[in-house]
């Protein structure tokens, strides 16, 4: 099976700079995908994308070196494991609030004995290979998302669940959570120091520490506070600021 | 009918600033839409866009204030008339070379007697309005793209040729013609004064002439330079820098 | 942040006009949505159309004067939060039998600390504007179907339900519950009895009352019935309607 | 071979009903192939429908009683065959103007030697049957739109052309063409003279004579006259009228 | 309303060949289901299909003599009831595993009394007739699959629910369920013995027992077996090996 | 850039194998893309795939080790610019029948000086590489098909047209040209000696000489008679094949 290589760079300790695509359109996720990152991340919870697209996104990301993940629209079993039947490597699942949760993400992502994903694979086996089924236990990300004040409360056991890969932290959703408006990088204060409280107790762990950010500058300083899967931005957003910049420049 | 503002722009001495859409996605389409700009291109010649796309893309720009045009594949007047029914306010045809091309251009875009445009405008009824039939020919904006040997040494009976109402240059074909390397800016030297060539000659006869640019900046420097109508970058293009940047920004 | 004009119709006591699409096109959507419909409810329980068109659709109401609003395949969080992300400005959720259906229903289109809504809204701070957060969760119309016995049992407990806006009336799944064929607009008898006291008990709340009608005619009857919301007949329906009657009218 | 039934409708004096579907939308297209048209024709031309999109119409009115015919972006015989190869039992070609025309027409609708049709039919042979090629050059309907003066001027020689086996009258362009506004049921004068010339012409020598109407009131009339085929409207016309009547009736 | 014609076949002791769709194209779906088959079943677990084309499938093949069905991704009602409103006429139910799991799968299948389906069947009409309500309840076929150790064990339970059609095995998923690799026909066995366990307890209640397998050959011994409801084969799998050996004799 | 792989094997004297895309589905043509062919070809003359699936599949074969080529609708300029620009490394053009049709191909095909293509390669600089203009003209591959009777008559100049990289045999085109039912393999006579002349010639002047072959023996067949490149059949036709196989082995 082709080895999923976000595992090889966490153990060797270098940051993994991940690609967020919103945008439903396999020709912008190709492109994007060429430009030098490790992952690429289909947002199919606040992504413009239904299923048909997201497997056009994921063949389009295959012809490119990032390694093809989800985020599906929550934590539904069926809609999991029909990305990881498209050739999704990791899924970033929303909203994980308990240990069960997690539980439950990790068993959608896993073949019996270590879980209840249904076998099909696929799409995965023509990116994976022929030998799937032997190894996709252990090549698939699981990363739970750490977006709501129970999951919060509930970090530890969540981080102890059997098979969980890592955490995502979600600052927009966190920030709301704890009462504050939704910022990507919060100042000083409740919400940075939960994010920091998610990262430690997840590193110290030996997990994968993710979290969305604003741009690469932000990136580079999660990167720099020891996050080890960042996201520098999302395309529409990083697509509406260059335009809006373009046009500034032309009537300036 | 719903009036096609470019032409008051125009009037007005105003530069239009034109966005490029060469993705497939129509929420691409809109989010770019949005961010300031006069008009938004669907560009069917080199864009990754089939018709079904194409229209959905015109739906999609007609919820924003700019106004949709479409670049066809060629001329082919079969293909514009299908864009200008879909809603389509302009259209910027690649590879005139002759006044007969251009001919062939202004009559697909016009009803009889000036033209031989089919009527049935479908969409262009929706976006324009109960009076489309009577106003059309008037709103409808025709631009031939001058990019060839032969365009520039027919230019000036291109420019005569009635209805006709501006010329929109691309700087990579019009050099790869010269005999040089495509660059939207050249330099001092033939091409970059067959452009101004272009420009002065289609501005002294009070039409639109119109220019392709690779960015913001190089779009003002074209408006200061005379020219009525820019395009500062293409979308895809704009987005593999704003994303390869973020990767480089993270990774620094 | 875009206002939701639907609010104000109810406010001045004016009927609020309400297309219904469940033909899976986005062109026939926008040519509906400009007959002079105060909404457009994309259906996506019943209707033929999938995620990535309901998009589309959403794109084409927008450049309409109707509200665009859509119905979700039942009460699925996840899948609203999608549809509210792609710019919808109301949800008509069907099958509401409890107090509590209604109270995640309302909580899944609000964000905290109303609600759990997830932020990220993509197409709809595009279609809202750039303030979207600040205002979202008082322009979001949240509207509960009452379409099963349960339902009519809990109307009151439901309608106390602290965020909801109102009702809509499912006529034939009432019916069929209460053990009548399904018929829009029932004769007197305990269906008609039970739409009534809906109406009733939702207006006297000074919330939004709701129904599917079959054709205009039913529709000014329910309006004059006391509705503030009527749907006068499904796309599908009337198109098969007036078709049928071209043949009938050429073979005569 | 699956017979082409209207082929059998002409033999016998009655009137061929065809549907006219320019919505792009599968599902509209067998709703409405089901109220008793005899023929449904896909609108490549006018209507808002790619090649992906008329495929999928194609095969949703082949579930239905009617003949799927489909009306070309223009006499371009490439994309002919490819609407026959997809299973169109039927071309309605716009713009014919001369006997040359017309013969290219023809060609491009049938294999050697009596046309230069390529051989591949692809979906054809699944609606039409493994002994496709046997009998496609005697089942495919090709009929030649006369809607220009010069098609009026060359009516003769164009019904001449062996093979042609029809005409279908386009009024709007005809009368756009003779200098009067676009309509489908002219009154007196020179449009309703030529309509009337050209069917009279085409029905005397044996030909299916066809044309567009606006309604079934309409259509009733055009039989009434001689007319072989007719269309009563078309789809989203009927739509958006039985749309606005249904608002109309609403607000009353 | 159209007869499910696959009872009638098992009330005449005939097999029942069923096509497996994974390959999300509606050409491939109409192709195959005219090779012979009395189902084609389009997986929306396993297989490559969004909601938007499975509709266009079922219209593809209902333009065959196949009868539609779908496997939804899970036990989900509201998708459930999309597709049978989409035409599906039956439902092969992944992972059933409890009565109550049945009598839910039941129940979003059948409308009240039995059931809880909510009524408007749009494309269901088209396909199954303007009487569809009346019949539905009798014609759909509800098919619980069999595939997990749970269902193994409450087998008994399972068939004893009111309206359940049948069973299907998934020989894999049974296979690794109960500890060994998934295979589709394995050799004898405590998943062989399983299998047959699951077959003649459903035959002996009257019950249609379906399984899926891996080519004809195998499909012929599951009808030797008992065997009601076979698939020889899924799509993309018998692609792939054909492509595979045409390429291997090319070399050869 | 990219190397074209072909080139590399034609000069090493080996067989090119390739597959042939007429499902529209870009799933189906990345399983198939996996199956051992050198090569894939997305047949947009007979196969029924638009442009926007067009893009999809080449995106879809670009994550496999075949090479993506396209054969479009006909010699059509701009439709071909296009899939060059979407990342087609080869063009298979049908119906060439004069050394003028073959050098409007090969200029197509080409940028200036040696051509006309227009510049704006969008995905093809993904695929191909960031020096794609500086390569394209040696790389991308132009096969004529050889047809028509006229191509046969012209075959000498056609293949003395500089830039042509080979032919391409359509052995049931030839066959119906010649006045025979298409063959793909015909026994002794006119048309396969016609193509056996065509290979001969093409072969000593050491072009690439293509045909496509019923099935994989038949392939190796033409291999040993001295094509450099084969087709050992098309999907649809392989696939319904197998299936109809799988019903007969089902039902024996
Ligand atoms: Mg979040
Ligand atoms: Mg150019
Ligand atoms: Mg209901
Ligand atoms: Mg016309
Ligand atoms: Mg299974
Ligand atoms: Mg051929």
């Amino acid at each position: 099976m082709r080895p999923n290589t976000l595992r090889r760079l966490k153990a060797e300790g270098k940051p993994i700079v991940n690609a967020w695509l919103s945008i439903g359109a396999p020709y912008a996720a190709e492109a994007i995908a060429h430009q030098g990152f490790d992952a690429a991340t289909i947002d199919c919870q606040h992504g413009m994308i239904g299923f048909d697209t997201a497997i056009a996104m994921l063949q389009a990301v295959s012809s490119t070196p990032a390694i093809p993940m989800v985020r599906p629209s929550g934590l539904a079993p069926a809609e999991i494991m029909r990305f990881l039947d498209a050739g999704s490597y990791g899924v970033i699942c929303p909203m994980i609030s308990t240990a069960d949760d997690a539980a439950r993400l990790v068993a959608a992502c896993r073949y019996p004995p270590k879980g209840v994903r249904s076998f099909g694979p696929a799409r995965g086996m023509l990116y994976g290979g022929a030998d799937y089924l032997d190894h996709a236990n252990d090549e698939i990300l699981v990363l739970a998302m750490i977006e709501t004040r129970e999951g919060l409360d509930n970090l530890d056991t969540i981080l102890d669940v059997e098979g969980l890969d890592g955490i995502y932290v979600g600052p927009n959703d966190l920030g709301l959570a704890l009462g504050h408006r939704p910022l990507n990088e919060p100042e000083d204060g409740p919400v940075a120091e939960a994010i920091e409280h998610v990262r430690a107790a997840t590193n110290v762990r030996g997990l994968i520490s993710g979290i969305f950010c604003s741009n690469g500058t932000a990136a580079a300083m999660r990167v720099a506070q020891g996050f080890d899967l960042v996201t520098p931005g999302n395309d529409a957003a990083l697509l509406r600021a260059t335009m809006a910049d373009a046009v500034k420049a032309t009537r300036r």
